[in-house]
């Protein structure tokens, strides 16, 4: 019923979590039926590599922010929850993914030598690695600080109880690291 | 059809989360079968305030564990959650529940005092506040905070993100205070 591409883009957007078949279908027509130049004009920052539809992105010419921070994230949906937190001042740098040997993602095929560079020629003092804390965030943190590591600082984010939870809920792996990673109070 | 006591057994039953009335009964027919000694035999440990059928539970009498370390928890669930991690070798102390001005539940209420005392007795060294990380566990964790300042280190559990999660879907308080509580990396 419909072209080989708009097939592939409904194949692509059923793929997105929580999207079925029949809003693969509502939100391709929605997408095609945007003016083309809109499309074309999202496109990657060539600083941080966040979505933009300019050269570099807001973020990276915003010189009220900390120049000398850099958080590491694997999406850009990732920077915007670490935005909505307000806890954070400085840039950002977007890898495009986690390592994962297993799905073919090698080092590579993530933007690591973009962030290196960065780190090398801007005068950084801190990078945060704020990728996931799950298999393959921590492997891709880990993999990070060996290549960071002499050049700059390297933090992480803290891994610990969420606020608002319950010990007993909490999971053994997640409550030991709140225990080894407890803090002074005051 | 029952009694007053075994109905007033079933509806405090009926009040634990996810039982409803006929488990409620299920499980005041098998308590009321149990030996008459064994219900009696349960008390609370003099010393920390665990569940325990001696004066002194099996880890406060344990000379193996490190008795200047005291990990303070709100009930003694809490506790068997922080033994499964099997990151914490010193003892504890079972505060018997949380302050909450508005249920009720005032400083005297709980074994405040008697955590005061262990510590002034007992050459401790840390005090660990394992209470919930939720509005009352947070509130008795600063109160505890205050009273203990000066006379020995106090230390809280690390508030993050869990392990597994993903920063896409962290509420914006624990990844702000992930982010704040960072750590360095080697």
């Amino acid at each position: 019923m419909l072209s080989p591409a708009v097939e592939n883009l409904v194949s692509q957007l059923s793929r997105l979590p929580g999207v079925g078949t029949r809003t693969a279908h509502r939100l391709a027509f929605h997408l095609l039926q945007r003016p083309k130049d809109e499309k074309e004009r999202v496109r990657f920052c060539n600083e941080c590599g966040n979505l933009t539809e300019d050269e570099v992105c807001a973020i990276c010419r915003d010189a009220r922010r900390d120049h000398t921070m850099i958080c590491v994230v694997e999406q850009p949906v990732d920077l915007i929850s670490v935005e909505r937190t307000s806890e954070f001042r400085g840039l950002y740098h977007v890898l495009g993914g986690a390592l994962s040997p297993l799905d073919g993602v090698e080092p590579e095929h993530l933007r690591i030598d973009e962030l290196i560079g960065r780190v090398e020629r801007n005068g950084v003092q801190e990078v945060v690695l704020a990728t996931n804390p799950n298999m393959t965030g921590e492997a891709t943190a880990a993999y990070l600080a060996d290549r960071l590591r002499g050049r700059v600082r390297v933090t992480r984010l803290a891994s610990g109880l969420p606020v608002g939870g319950d010990l007993e809920y909490a999971d053994e792996v997640t409550l030991g690291r709140a225990l080894v990673g407890r803090r002074d109070m005051e």
